[in-house]
């Protein structure tokens, strides 16, 4: 007879706002409009825990998505849709008032060179998040981190056109429901056309020509990079409910540390 | 004559609740109750900067520190009164309606070993965060993280007392004003309190077996741990006002995968 | 007319090892033995520099992977096959007398609780390396880690069978030729048999029981987990020609610190 | 009685060449002409097994290092010093036929802005190990990792001036006897000279044209920043007889990768 050490009562009585798993690893495989995503997400579920209760049954969070993702094979419509079932399947298995999956992970996307038109894999680091609180319909929140550049206008200005430029990262949050969550593409589209220049995988001596002018033609503080993606964003998802959220950092070439940008901003699809 | 670029008009004008520098490093040294500290953070100082700007001046951000830091040997009270004198001192240089100075670090104390009564020193992680808003006090957010471990009691109590062990991080976090926020020392005592059994850097057999039984007669999940440093923090704090967050992790040594617990309390010196 | 700065006469006429690209992302798919993989490898691709030459053609270096996995669903017999096209369409496109290509990434594999017998998938971490020198065959380098526990033998045998458990990482490098070098399977089955017990993503309470007891059964020094995974290794290549490493990790659960242990031997499959 | 389980013969008799202790923290104090370091080193203490022998007594490792550095107001006169005392140390506690102790550490520097001549403090990435061999004389192996930044010359041969900056980040590691190996600051210099510019932490408008202007007049591929590390390092050091390796990256602010160089030269004192 099994004891359920879960259920006794706990030393303390306090409610826990978190209780689960965290670092595990799975592969999906996601297709939407043609295109198909192998991806190796790190894995986190939680729940909240009652006061009442010493703990929560750990291994029925790894079941609610073992079981979910069991076919390698399997294609799926979306990151989002595996992340409601995975809730969803878990509200069969163990009662909560609150519930998230979380996953980290890395996703490819192809892009053509600027002038030699040649076809490559670019890819960025994607956070996504679902969760459930009692009845309220779902709540995703997509982060995606994009590395572009900054030419800076400052020093441009006050020194005879010369000027510092580095490697710079932009990250676009929202957060909303799954009707207004927009796609990766469309928001990896909004970090991109707010550096000085996006950045690529290949370049041929044409296209890096091109680039470093492009680049030249448009200095950019951090704070106009932050700036740049939350107003993109904003004439993006105009017609969307959404949370939005920027953080630019840029790598500065004249200096050890980084200089960063954050802001915040509401769309209001109504 | 210089072009302030960053006066001019930004082109959306859109407020940044933070703009700054994040991974400067510096050197401090501190003295408290006759101990001694050498600390090597990593810094971050931000502000917020106005719909109606293009941007702010960061190296008034860095001399900010390094006026304030300049002297290798200057032995300073705490972090706390560090990070109050940058912000002091950056609002002599720079307007702003928010400040904010982190230091993330480790951070050194003596111990003993629980036998052989050794002398070892210790190492946490911390982060000290100083916030300033408009005319409010100083509000200070201390986290510190301890490693310890985790014997398990629910397979001990269904499987004749055989069981599983492992590392586990515990996580403190404070927030409060200056009057409240405790000291280092008390938090890492309420956190290495709270595992089934604190870690040391050196443990003689003698210690090692001493350690092991307390373990075993201390089973806890992770659940558990993370209610112990929200306990403990409230039964030592109880006279002040801060709002307190607690995470543990177990470093599963039967899964890939960590355990995670979270949760908070508030206490209310009145 | 282009300027090929690269061929100029360099400052210093000091030959390079080394020239390349790093932390270069791409995407993959394998299929071997029915079983396929989607990886998403983190890729190092560099060549020497003779003295005379001041610089490299970094853009052909990329040309020789985009070109080769520019189509996202073709699947590939091998990642060693792949990295032997890689360095074959580069010998088409730059000389050089030393290549080589990298790639780190997650690898997943199936597995089966062991009581309850249900399916999982693992993760572990791969580097795979494939050089050549001048005429010399390709040289192949993997390297496989894995998370497996220990259980300390020398606190069990002191103290009446209470002892410490934690988690461990298994390391095995194998270096040889094509002909030689082993599946990826066969070497997590090496790493895996040499821990006091494997880990698995999920665990019902009837297979936590087995594995915990099965630890028990089988306490082991970091130094046997590091000879198990040579002598194992020796064993399971005989045949082949191989240099083999091996290192062996330990979180301690009453530590801070880790402790380790590495070794190597070499086997002649005449 | 104590059950000495280190001292029983191995399952497989296999020789292992490294046991020992990593991710143990420390501090240490270290003052060269009249130069004070406050240093927080990541330590790895590790020692040989023979084939004959079950394992090693870790905790003696760990006392090796407590026992010299017990003391935390303690001033040593440099890390070469600490680690061959450490050895020393150990060799009393522990036969071995070899032995070896590394600390990773950040080393700080004071520099001056290059026009506005205000103080700063630098930072720069340390491995320092020492290794003993059966009765060879202790050797040392230093390895520096500096932040600068590279200026192209390719893309401003061809684009009209135009190109791209980056940050890089350049690597010096020497390896030789007490007599041989050099101060920190000289290997500081050497790194430093060959960037296109140096960094600093603090830049005022006056300072940062000045660098700007001093990039563009210096433009170097990563081959050349390589080069002119492992070049000046000859010149330096062409008293000593040591070993020297160079590494240098730059994270191109044109791509989301890097690219690299490494080299390998030999200086002869005699």
């Amino acid at each position: 007879m099994v004891i359920e050490t879960q259920n006794e009562e706990p030393k303390h009585r306090i409610h826990l706002s978190k209780v689960g798993v965290k670092n595990l690893k799975t592969f999906v495989v996601t297709e939407r409009s043609g295109l198909r995503h192998h991806i190796v997400p790190k894995v986190e579920i939680t729940i909240d825990l009652p006061a009442d209760l010493k703990g929560i049954h750990m291994s029925r969070l790894v079941e609610s998505m073992t079981e979910e993702l069991s076919d390698q094979f399997m294609v799926h419509p979306s990151i989002e849709e595996i992340q409601i079932k995975i809730l969803e399947g878990l509200a069969h298995k163990h009662p909560f008032s609150r519930s998230e999956v979380r996953f980290d992970f890395e996703f490819g996307y192809s892009a053509r060179t600027p002038v030699s038109n040649k076809r490559t894999w670019e890819v960025c680091d994607v956070t996504a998040i679902t969760r459930k609180v009692n009845d309220s319909p779902f709540i995703h929140e997509v982060e995606i981190q994009v590395i572009g550049n900054t030419v800076c206008p400052h020093c441009m200005a006050n020194n005879d056109g010369l000027t510092h430029i580095q490697r710079a990262i932009g990250k676009l949050r929202v957060v909303g429901t799954t009707k207004s969550i927009p796609t990766y593409g469309s928001m990896i589209d909004v970090i991109e056309s707010s550096f000085s220049s996006k950045t690529y995988s290949l370049l041929k001596l044409e296209d890096e020509m091109h680039v470093t002018k492009q680049m030249h033609d448009n200095p950019l503080l951090i704070e106009d990079v932050c700036r740049n993606i939350l107003q993109h964003a904003k004439d993006a998802y105009s017609e969307s409910d959404l949370e939005i959220f920027a953080e630019a950092r840029s790598l500065e070439s004249i200096h050890k540390h980084d200089v960063i940008a954050e802001g915040r901003i509401v769309t209001n699809g109504d």
